[in-house]
């Protein structure tokens, strides 16, 4: 039996409020013994690459009102968090025993009597933030096939975020070639995806993003149209019709609040929206009053939340679109990467600063 | 040449808040002559009933996020108000001359030298609030071929709020067998009948009104499972979650603000709510907030805003459908008739209190 030291960052308490890392701790004492007990159904992974996600805050609080609440019975095996995440693994106790934050990541499966996985495989799915995992229902667990592109792209392209862009974008706003596509949190892990999408697409697009650096990229790195920073406009109603005097198609909302505010004012007839994420409202003791919904009616527009959990039958789909996409350097892909598990704290709660410049994600080791 | 009195309604000034009845003008002096000249393309029609919807307060606010401001090139044709409504009759004066109110109605042709329309035929569409007007584009106009039903109806449950109903539920919420389904306003012109479209397609159904008689009327008239008095709850939240503990499926929205911003917790997974109007909003200055738009991500939900123009190709099949329901008695149609062209202000202005019994309809003349 090999036992070895498995550190571990692990939810100290419930988050109110922004997310401080001090919210959560760096547990160095726990240890992992790296055998399965013969038979075992679980497999038992390194954790490579974690990913870090503008959704885990929401976890994050012991509200009812949560992404878990609404569950019904039998929608249950289709949803996100019911396949890939074990909604307990965030709360501070399992049992008595403390067990790390979850969420999506790369890993390398390092012992196994599963018959799906064997010692060596990769594989992408929802992990624990800590150097090794036991996974108990690894049937959840994508295996890597691609392994000639990065393997941290499994957090992000290829992984949930780019799975959200796609059926986002493609599956809920049916784009047609020439139409107006806006894109809030536009340099995020999806935005960026949803902004390149829209190009090959024919559209015109637009990003918003908090930084000249961010806004910069989306131009000159992603091949936006335009993109501005939103911190810098007093008037948001305003910049968007400076930059849509045609309106806008397609809202891809990252974001709520006041943005969406200014965006139903500037939506064409017929226009959609898809919603992935509210990212202005995690952090608030109560959402943000959205006005101008009465032009929902006037303009007959269709917004439509989705949980990207919903859409993985089409993953095989979005590989074979990507894949070939990445390779022929027709679509970029940019990382904010963070070294080392000790820095996952930070880089979560930089999210809520938009401090990350792409997709963020922790190394926790590179093979 | 037969010159005669024209009695009209006039829009006396743009209304601010709540439509007050001196926002409206009887106008004794004005004459008509009731033969057109020869090769006319316009048709002179003696109004019947007139139709109370609404929409029209939307249309009496000088401001430029009405519901004309949103058209753009290339879908005009297909729009409510440029099929039904000629958006400038509204506004004061037209090249000088005042002209009347106008909104849906039944008329009977007096005089027409187009192919289309012979004299004594009946037509629904929009005309003036006026004894007699001359339709200038009276393809737009429906010729009524069932008679064997209640003229008023053709304003109700065979005209506008009737397409409204039918388009909304059944095209927009497509509705399935046990679903449950909630109405707000319920008892008005387009709410009863979704209500009882609700029941037809074997879903639960409640609705919420603004009195007991309305209440007991959706109950024991129109086969609402259950109905409410909104203005006795004091938590509307907690209210639905007392009429639906297992939440709901489909949203027929009317009224907007707080009763949407109580619906959203309510939905379940999948949810869909259309909206064709939100009346709660027309007479604030400006619209209220809505919280809960988080939680059209956390559980799918799918909001679609709609204009009834855009399905009015659907007429004939609606009418295949509620003809016979009509006569069969499967279906009830609830109107408030206000006698006289004189009665028309006080009629309109009460919808915003609620104040009519189902569909607000005026009497200008019975044939």
């Amino acid at each position: 039996m090999e036992q070895v030291k498995n550190k571990q960052i692990l939810l100290n308490n419930y988050v109110n409020g922004f997310p401080k890392e001090s919210d959560m701790l760096l547990n160095d004492s726990a240890t992992i013994n790296l055998n399965l007990p013969q038979g075992s159904n679980a497999v038992l992974v390194k954790n490579l690459y974690l990913s870090c996600d503008p959704y885990m805050r929401i976890r994050m609080t012991k509200t009812e009102g949560s992404y878990f609440e609404p569950l019904t019975p039998g929608s249950v095996g289709t949803r996100l968090y019911n396949v890939f995440i074990d909604p307990v693994s965030l709360s501070l106790r399992v049992s008595g025993k403390r067990v790390p934050i979850s969420g999506f990541g790369v890993a390398k499966v390092l012992d196994s009597w599963h018959s799906n996985f064997k010692n060596g495989d990769l594989v992408s799915g929802v992990t624990g933030w800590e150097e090794y995992s036991i996974i108990s229902a690894p049937e959840a667990l994508i295996k890597i096939e691609h392994t000639d592109v990065p393997l941290s792209y499994y957090t992000g392209i290829l992984g949930m975020p780019g799975m959200t862009a796609y059926a986002g974008f493609y599956e809920i706003c049916a784009p047609k070639e020439g139409e107006y596509v806006f894109v809030s949190a536009a340099a995020g892990a999806v935005g960026q995806l949803v902004g390149q999408f829209a190009k090959l697409s024919g559209c015109y697009v637009v990003g918003s993003a908090g930084t000249k650096e961010k806004v910069d990229l989306l131009k000159n790195k992603c091949g936006f149209d335009e993109a501005f920073n939103y911190k810098e406009e007093l008037d948001l109603n305003a910049t968007l019709k400076r930059y849509f005097p045609d309106g806008i198609d397609i809202y891809f909302e990252n974001v709520g609040g006041k943005m969406l505010e200014a965006v139903l004012p500037n939506m064409r007839l017929n226009g959609r929206i898809s919603a992935c994420g509210m990212i202005s409202q995690y952090n608030l003791e109560q959402e943000d009053g959205v006005r101008n919904l009465f032009l929902m009616v006037t303009k007959s527009l269709r917004m439509q939340g989705f949980i990207v959990g919903d859409f993985y039958h089409l993953y095989p789909k979005y590989m074979e679109m990507i894949i070939p996409l990445i390779k022929q350097g027709k679509i970029c892909y940019i990382e904010d990467i963070a070294e080392g598990l000790e820095s996952a704290p930070a880089a979560l709660v930089g999210l809520f600063y938009g401090r990350n410049v792409g997709k963020q994600v922790v190394v926790v080791a590179r093979e």
